[in-house]
């Protein structure tokens, strides 16, 4: 097997037991890339010869001395710093912006030995509109999603094993459902946001993209995401007996045919490996929250673009320069009744989520929608964004066009762990079952 | 009168009138600071030949060009990053380091014309720990306070104008009292937080020291701080006819002679001037208020430091350490507890606050401890930095030493504006008839 089709927990086998290099695996991944580049066009920068710097060094490292994530490739989205690499945002204002500083979060990966391969595609700053043109890898005519478009498109392309995106409002868990992969939004502030741009202090979650729920949970130990009962977290949890709610938010009149097939299908399976399923419609009180999403990250990119807007407002996107500008004219009190009424729903969500396994609902409207330009609706992922809950993409479903359709595991807050060893078992019904398989597209 | 002791607003009329030039106003202040360098201490980098270069080019600026802080001095604290001067953190960690990268506050300040005089002194990434070797210019063997000590001291010392700090708990009001000057924590998220060191997220806050709430104001407009109501905000407020509550909060216990002091005065003084005044106590359920900071700073503290804990946990504060490693062993349940507890007194708060002109509370327990170890109590502070509220701290007030001791007027969030037109007012009172003179010390 080409060592590029590794996921990150196999490619630590093969560098434990020796049949694999680091150099050899990041050849296989560069080889790779330079047969897809062309086409998926999932690299904001990519420099071959520092990757194979690091390699090189990474191999030098004595086996006792290396780290839990050595040599496991990295996508890092075009919104984090970098030493050795520049962070453009997919801005002009940033072009060639290159400053000698790493992320948090691209600290604590290299510390664990990760090898980075490059920068991925984003739309400007992350936001919602304008994709770049990177394309989905199982069907080139398609949006990978957004805003973390190339880490999403590299990882589900076979580029490399884990991907680095951020979430505002679905910026991660779509671009999961469409690719076809794994996708994890950990809850708010456990990872710490240090060095991405901010878009919305409230609502900015960093996002990881893999191909199989060991990696995310390699990442969880890495990223120290720990739950208040680890030895129950630790333990595996069995679709046998388990509870799940089937949730239909306010915006379920939105599902597509893809979406709505993906959660009949998934509640008949569960209920075929013996779980309890329960349809659950969140109080009306939690209707709401779409809107109070939108004044959040309207008002809080207010503040937070103002240094962008200050260089030069003729290089933003109007949708950025509306955000500074205060265009849809939301006032204080409207802000705060939004930044309030969230925070008064985030216990109260908990309490709901607690009487349950795990919370599942979908992740996006339908399948990738074509074209490159409109990234898809982030409708089905703001209400987990603003709640701070972490939330679990599990592929495994297919759409009217063939393409992947992924849904949502959700629990409270401070759950992740748990919610990890929940994906892991949901995963293995919903890839063998679900109806689509993940495939290596030449 | 030298160049050195004029405030902002004073320089901005100078350079405007041509009287000044910013190089010659430069170069008063490089005096200033050559001459009392080795006794304040509040500089952990300045170059003079960057602060000269930095005035020959704003000079240069044609006046129809020049931005709305054109030439005024600032102080950046060490947290914050600066392209062309190191950002160090008073860590071993970032000994040297200067990544070519600007604060988006720093960025907001530069595109309106300020003058950056260097990296003012701070505690460790801003902690409660080990103040700085900073003096307080008023009396050089007590602390100037922290965590922003030199941005504070170097503002009371007429070596710059404006300075620059945060505030997690009370790291800028504190020290605004003990050096005698204004001191303002505007709303939280008000202003981007990005490009300063994160310490807890739902706590950091942007800070501004200045000698006069004129400069403030100017401050607020560069940094787009605006109210609901921006022409009653910019109304002058009178004292006759305001209502002001005195608000003893759960800490009151722990106020020294200086401030129990100060708050009498203040409660006369605003009697005497016409304004009805009311000892308020907030309910009960603000009693947590203080144990829920902690929580909330000690849990995200946890994220915020791991990427410093990866790099090297030996060369962090113990302070620090405890935080990464939970040594508090707060459970997650407890820290949503403090989480969700603080979001729902905020709306609370407000509406206690919109029946008052303002709030009127003590800054620091006392004047500023001896020695330069311990840099003060927040406890008066932290209910406000949790609350996210804004807080100006006005001087005026003398303790039992002959140190400056101040008073903090809040608001309920997004009264900045309103905030500071009062503070207008009442600084007149405080600074005329409260006791205490502000003095150039040679």
């Amino acid at each position: 097997m080409e060592p590029y089709l590794f996921t990150a927990t196999e490619c630590l086998e093969k560098f434990k037991d020796g049949s694999l290099t680091v150099e050899a695996y990041a050849r296989s991944l560069l080889a790779r890339i330079d047969q897809r580049d062309s086409a998926v066009k999932a690299w904001a920068h990519l420099d071959p010869e520092y990757v194979i710097e690091q390699a090189r060094a990474l191999d030098r490292i004595p086996p006792e001395k290396r780290g839990p994530l050595h040599g496991v490739s990295v996508a890092v989205k075009d919104i984090m710093h970098t030493k050795r690499m520049p962070t453009q945002h997919n801005s002009p204002i940033y072009q060639g912006d290159a400053p000698e500083i790493d992320a948090g979060s691209v600290t604590i990966l290299k510390r664990a030995g990760a090898l980075l391969i490059g920068k991925s595609t984003t739309t400007q700053f992350a936001s919602p509109k304008d994709g770049p043109p990177t394309c989905n890898p199982n069907d080139l005519s398609r949006t990978p999603g957004g805003s973390s478009s190339g880490s999403a498109a590299a990882v589900a392309d076979f580029q490399v094993a884990i991907g680095l995106g951020t979430q505002t409002g679905g910026s991660t868990i779509r671009p999961g459902s469409f690719n076809g992969i794994y996708a994890m939004k950990p809850t708010w502030n456990a990872i710490t946001q240090q060095g991405h741009k901010t878009y919305s202090l409230t609502l900015d979650t960093i996002g990881f993209f893999a191909r199989s729920v060991d990696d995310l949970e390699l990442l969880a130990k890495i990223f120290a995401l720990e739950d208040d009962a680890p030895r129950e977290a630790e333990t595996a949890v069995a679709i046998q007996g388990a509870k799940f709610a089937f949730v239909r938010t306010v915006v379920w009149p939105e599902a597509g045919p893809g979406t709505l097939a993906a959660m009949d299908t998934a509640e008949r399976l569960l209920r075929e490996h013996g779980a309890e399923v329960e349809v659950v419609n969140l109080p009306p009180e939690f209707d709401e929250m779409p809107r109070w999403h939108r004044i959040i990250m309207d008002t809080e990119a207010r503040s937070a673009f103002l240094p962008e807007y200050r260089i030069s407002k003729e290089q933003l996107q109007p949708f950025i320069t509306d955000h500074v500008e205060n265009s849809t004219k939301v006032s204080r009190e409207e802000q705060l009744e939004a930044f309030d009424g969230v925070a008064a729903l985030r216990p109260k969500f908990d309490k709901i989520a607690s009487k349950y396994t795990a919370i599942i609902t979908p992740s996006a409207i339908d399948e990738a929608p074509l074209g490159q330009k409109f990234t898809g609706s982030a409708a089905f992922n703001v209400i987990w964004t603003a709640l701070h809950t972490p939330v679990v993409n599990v592929p495994g479903f297919k759409g009217e066009n063939g393409m992947p359709v992924g849904l949502s595991l959700v629990a409270g807050r401070y759950h992740d762990r748990h919610l990890l060893t929940v994906a892991k078992e949901v995963g293995k019904v919903f890839e063998s079952q679900g109806g689509w398989k993940r495939y290596c597209h030449a």
